[in-house]
């Protein structure tokens, strides 16, 4: 048997009973606020699927708790799918998103922490909705499969194979030798971040309820805010700053404040990675203000301030937009259009590209100037003193291509819809990168209503197939996945 | 010593000398439409030129024939430039082209077989200035350098180190075991193909002098045509298709010419590379045929028509149009803006990434997918049935890492000029794959004169990167080359 099919429904059935269970809050918030639609919409999904999920894993015994790498792909590519299918149901039913495609795209949005929306005014929804709609950035944040994996060896079932697809980034440090145990410790620095954040919204005068939505949408790096303006709205400079560390937070490698935690601060400082993702962040912002500032976009002051938050934003994969950077000038647009493809830290809870394969591919470069002087020469990678194994290299640079021939091919298929080419290659960025919104007719005060189900379809795929780091996802549509002697 | 500073010198002065040599025939053509600002301005060029490089490569005595690897991108380099920058001055002081970075872009534009242009009037120059701007494509088609390399071992250089830094594509196949032999070869195919060209051209009706300078335009792939509307002009369904067919010949591997001349028919049709070429181009016209059609932008005939025509003139690299393909549907531009990045096959007179490259990267996404499943595997990269070297394959790698790194760095230094980001866009990649036209203010019906000469500079520099494969000029920037320890 090539998959381990037993153990995969069982566990889609538990999968199916959480979402049912992570429905509650969102229907609590209906209820509080009396939206009965809402609380309608919702009880009429939460009930049907935590029957279904109970019946599925319950009904089902795991005859071999072994599970393969092929069974770890298919288990991810599995959450996701249901999650963002049954996500969607609440939407349909409140008929506030009729069309399957749009809720479809929403919601695999919001699980993605991609933050892209089809809702034309965001603000007509109920606000039990948009309380589900951020909250699925919170929950795709760390990944759904990480409670999985901190469920996984309670149910008997070994974990071990699964965080090799779900973990973003090439390298997952070895931070403690357990994965259930690595896994529970990056969730509780999660939710220990999400709460200071709510703290720290609050005190800026925002709502409970504005605070949770926001904190959803920036440690998720997701975007979806429940203002149409995003965070314009609040137009507070304390918010701005607040929000733009907690999205440099959430693009930082979740390992590093385990050695935080620990004390050993100059672990910290001194990863190659994050030192990079500091230098890009400040060179973006540095540029940018230069730029809106020479151009008197704004003031000098304003300048920093849109700058600083929207370069963040933008390469952390988050998508809040404080100002419409459509409408600034050719360079500081062209910078932010990088910065989706390079991404926040591995690990973190963003999208793109992830730094350290940036880094890694600039380290080939190097040596393939050095190999062009002495083309017999053996000159390994290095990252911080260590040699890279030609493994991670490969790894890397299949990935890399993999990135750039799915962009390539999703702005040809998207292009079919007869856009022009830079909402095209911007949507289709934005969407593969997990960013949000795009340039143009996709630009931050716009949305995605404006393709077909055919488009919206693609995107979707794109979402997931960047926030699944590709291989996970087109892996199952190989041959050799589902060949047995392979 | 680093270089051989003698032998570079010497060299330079040959490549003077015979810069001069090589305006003579302009001189003529001018002479012979009696242009005589035209034919002064040739004269006031010519002289000095030669008498200039006689001096410089009699006066210096070579003491040693040793050339080293880095001598060899020193020299081509080198070439490259004064070509560009000497070619440059019969615009200049004609005052056809008055501004520097104005002739030095169109020089460039046409040694590097780009065919971007800055004229926004080309028929209001005289016939002999637009026989040197075409010829120069024809020169820099096989590679100025191929003049050298037949003619430096009857100086007494050894040539064998240039051919590594001027040859397109990473494997030059080995046809005869000496280079200055197989130079002399494949500029004979190059000559022969030409003549046949100019024939064919005229029969459908083109003056001697059209079809010179739409041969140089087509064997060269480089697309600068004397009239404003480009090959549209003609509107011969007759010469779309003579050109198509040269664009297409002049887009493949010379070296493959050769085993035709032999009689190797078979080898010809086994090569992987001119298969994929085949591949893509059918693909491309299938597509886009069908995106016309369908969208009714011509009819059934017309639309096979153009899209033939601009496809073929798009992947060569060429640049000649027959359509203002700016106004085509999305689907069809995207289709050719990725066809900006892919180019013709290796050792041909194309630009753009080139075929063998992008079919070596696809074979290392299977790869990447062979080595998720199986991470202890050895999977070698194979081409035709042949295992590709991790050499090559690394080279392949880093090439393409440096040619999109630097697609995103010359994106950036563009926006400066705050144009729209697709004219942005396209002009970096039209540039630095040697094409010509771009999309928008950069179309094909239009130019690129408005752009600054900071914005000129830089697309120059772009061409000459992209035409000598990035890295025989970056690698001249990096302290690793001028470290004689190294």
């Amino acid at each position: 048997m090539i998959l381990n099919h037993r153990a995969i429904a069982k566990l889609a059935g538990i999968i199916i009973t959480m979402l049912g269970i992570l429905m509650l809050p969102s229907w609590i918030v209906s209820l509080i606020y009396k939206e009965f639609d809402a609380v309608n919409a919702f009880t009429a999904v939460i009930i049907p699927l935590i029957l279904l999920g109970s019946f599925i894993s319950f009904k089902i015994k795991v005859d071999s708790d072994h599970l393969k790498v092929r069974d770890g792909f298919a288990i991810v590519f599995l959450c996701w799918m249901l999650a963002s299918f049954f996500g969607s149901l609440p939407f349909i039913i409140s008929g506030y998103i009729p069309n399957f495609f749009d809720a479809f795209f929403e919601t695999a949005s919001g699980f993605t922490t991609t933050g892209s929306t089809i809702l034309t005014d965001i603000e007509k929804l109920p606000k039990g909705l948009l309380f589900w709609r951020s909250f699925t950035h919170w929950l795709g944040g760390m990944g759904i499969l990480v409670f999985a994996i901190a469920l996984l060896p309670a149910l008997g079932i070994g974990g071990q194979k699964i965080i090799k697809a779900e973990t973003t980034g090439p390298i997952f440090g070895k931070v403690t030798s357990r994965i259930s145990d690595s896994s529970k410790i990056l969730y509780l620095i999660y939710i220990g971040l999400s709460v200071i954040e709510v703290m720290l919204l609050m005190l800026g005068e925002m709502s409970l309820y504005d605070a949770l939505i926001h904190t959803f949408g920036s440690i998720g790096t997701g975007g979806f805010s429940n203002y149409n303006d995003s965070i314009a709205h609040f137009d507070s400079v304390y918010i701005d700053v607040v929000l733009s560390v907690f999205m440099l937070l959430a693009g930082t490698n979740f390992t590093l404040f385990y050695l935080v935690l620990r004390g050993h601060w100059r672990d910290f400082f001194k990863d190659s990675e994050l030192r990079f993702y500091f230098l890009i962040v400040v060179s973006a912002i540095l540029f940018i203000t230069f730029d809106l500032w020479i151009r008197e976009i704004y003031t000098f002051g304003g300048s920093i301030r849109y700058s600083l938050f929207q370069s963040i934003s933008i390469l952390t994969t988050t998508g809040f937009m404080t100002a419409d950077f459509d409408l600034w000038p050719s360079f500081s647009k062209m910078i932010l259009f990088i910065l989706m493809f390079i991404g926040g830290c591995s690990s973190s809870t963003s999208g793109g590209m992830k730094v350290i394969r940036i880094l890694i591919l600039l380290k080939m470069v190097k040596r393939g100037f050095a190999l062009r002087l002495h083309p017999r020469a053996v000159v390994p990678v290095k990252l911080g003193g260590k040699v890279i194994s030609a493994n991670t290299v490969s790894a890397v640079t299949s990935f890399s291509i993999a990135y750039f021939g799915l962009f390539f091919l999703g702005m040809i298929l998207l292009s079919l819809d007869n856009f022009d080419l830079l909402t095209t290659v911007s949507a289709v960025a934005a969407c593969l990168g997990n960013i949000g919104p795009g340039f143009h007719l996709v630009g931050p005060i716009l949305n995605y209503s404006i393709f077909s189900d055919f488009a919206k379809l693609l995107l979707t795929i794109l979402m997931l197939v960047g926030r699944l780091e590709l291989f996970t996802i087109i892996l199952l549509f190989t041959r050799q996945f589902w060949n047995p002697d392979k």
